[in-house]
């Protein structure tokens, strides 16, 4: 089968590596005479499974011993909820950016639980800048601030992050852009993700918080809905999605063999150049909607010069083996997702597509 | 490898055909040129595949057009707290069997949104029965009433099911019989199960439900926990989880293969008499813990003449393949799950093991 490039926004390419061993252990893992699958999440060989997930996110990220390592599920979209569920006490009050679809839907579950503040917004030019962080009206007695680091479908990203007001925590829905740049986690009191961009495939999702935040929870919020119950139980409350779990940590050991979060980062940087170049050196043929301050490395978003042109743009690389380039509707044209997994090669490949394209349409 | 026999309680054994399918396919899913796992929740190859696992447990079942077929997250202990959020109004009262652990973990969750009217209880003997329906003290004006239809620790499950009073919904936890057994669907509002045992890997929830029950849910449920959304967005509002959908789907297609659920439940019955005769057989050696009523066809628990047995029981077993067959803590002894995907030559293996162990210990 000839080569193809995944640029879907998620679920999403994984590493080749991780690809072909675990299809080489399917059926047979390890010495258990059966698939990993069909193991009991309490099976010794699953608990090597989980306790390495956890032990390596925590190298790769430097992430502090007061702080918990979950493994949950729901996806982000969940968490939109368990945040402030948790988190947000009767009559208090929230904080949130706005800076994307996936902020906008996390401030509509925060407001079923208390009030929010929306600190900045860049709805007004269709979410393509993160606004400048002395913008933002942030409430000192806020009971958290809540940031969404890399916004997949317009393209944008935290170059850097905010310094909330003494005593506010700050929490980072990462989902598409986790493990993807160094970071200081103690900058954060919570970080969350699903899985399906940089960890693994869907259905797994990752939360870090620090440890003393969840003894804020109510006490009428249902068991599985506390991060306490998944803290006290090492996310083994209930049966886990075992294989996804087993998938990430394939993934972070890749990870470890890319030379870690800095290796990873460098090589990030390397393609987003790649193709940022190749859009700003097109003569205007093709633009990209995001600010330049605020572009991502994850999710990169470029426009033709004409909606017509999309069809055929499309087309062609489909034909060439590049495929999940249709941009969200909300911005149009083209999105690119350059996750840990796509090689250089597959950006290449599309930067020599575009010049190409670019050359009968120009 | 030699052949093992995997009887563990969930996750569990699959069918020996889906994993050698799923894993010839793992890293070239079709025309696609990557896994399934890597494609988009919205791509039509995955769009294909929840298509038909619907399709195909809607015919398996025969479950009618007025029920909605859901894939969520969160497993049966997340439905213990969805079910009395969406469906017992504040003020109101549910009816509930509490027939083992998860009944009572379901009883545990509804006390924190409304009343609870334990319509009867086997604890007082260990969970070793289901109580007669003539004995259930219902309230016609329950919310819902609440069943578990088998007792994945204490090995019982329901022969029948008893009928609630006229205009009470009948909603079963049915995570570890589902689709073991033929069943009328329209006697119950809703069905729900993890999938970790009949259906797939764990990580998807299965609910079938009477699409008009969700329209009790209050306005301020969060989003990701309301059925309706679910149901408005045939489980795609938010990226479900994709690879154990897929499992999903070929498990369904290996039951058409075995003759739908009829075939499946005739050799449930033959797997489950071979290994209650042995037990019955034993002269006493061996002994099953369950009422004779009550005896369940997926996990059949018996002890041993004494507890300092168990331990070369178990060694012995695992030396010839036969794996995952320790009791739970609160009942002791064994445990053999003999879900759907157990072949009878695994049950065969287990009672001439049994046998053998007997006439030395005997």
């Amino acid at each position: 089968m000839s080569q193809v490039y995944n640029f879907n926004a998620g679920p999403a390419v994984l590493p080749a590596d991780v690809m072909q061993q675990a299809q080489a252990e399917f059926v047979h893992y390890g010495a258990l005479g059966f698939g990993i699958m069909e193991a009991s999440h309490r099976a010794p060989e699953f608990e090597a499974i989980i306790q390495a997930a956890e032990a390596n996110l925590r190298a790769l990220m430097g992430i502090p011993e007061e702080y918990a390592v979950l493994f949950l599920q729901g996806g982000a979209s969940l968490q939109f909820g368990m945040v402030p569920m948790n988190l947000l006490p009767a009559g208090g009050s929230a904080d949130y950016a706005d800076t994307g679809t996936w902020s906008s839907k996390a401030i509509k579950e925060a407001k079923l639980f208390g009030n929010v503040n929306v600190v900045c917004s860049s709805k007004a030019t269709n979410y393509d800048h993160i606004p400048a962080f002395g913008t933002w009206k942030l409430d000192p007695q806020a009971a958290y601030l809540h940031v969404t680091s890399n916004n997949t479908i317009f393209g944008t990203q935290y170059a850097s992050f905010p310094t909330p007001p003494a005593g506010v925590p700050m929490i980072a829905d990462m989902s598409s852009d986790i493990l993807s740049r160094p970071l200081n986690v103690r900058d954060f009191a919570m970080i969350y993700a699903g899985a399906q961009k940089n960890l693994g495939p869907s259905g797994v999702t990752l939360v870090i918080m620090r440890k003393e935040l969840a003894a804020r929870c109510p006490a009428n919020v249902t068991t599985m809905l506390k991060y306490s119950t998944h803290i006290d139980e090492n996310s083994l409350y209930n049966t886990p999605p075992t294989f996804g779990i087993y998938i990430l940590k394939l993934v972070t050991e890749w990870v470890q063999r890319q030379g870690g979060v800095a290796g990873i980062a460098a090589r990030n940087e390397a393609k987003a150049k790649l193709l940022y170049d190749a859009i700003d050196g097109s003569g205007g043929f093709y633009r990209g909607p995001a600010k330049l301050d605020s572009r991502s490395r994850m999710n990169l978003c470029f426009t033709l010069p004409k909606a017509e042109l999309d069809k055929p743009f499309l087309q062609g690389a489909v034909a060439a083996g590049l495929v999940g380039l249709k941009g969200h509707r909300s911005v149009g044209g083209m999105r690119a997702s350059l996750y840990n997994a796509m090689p250089l090669a597959g950006v290449e490949a599309l930067v020599s597509y575009m010049r190409q394209f670019r050359s009968c349409h120009g």
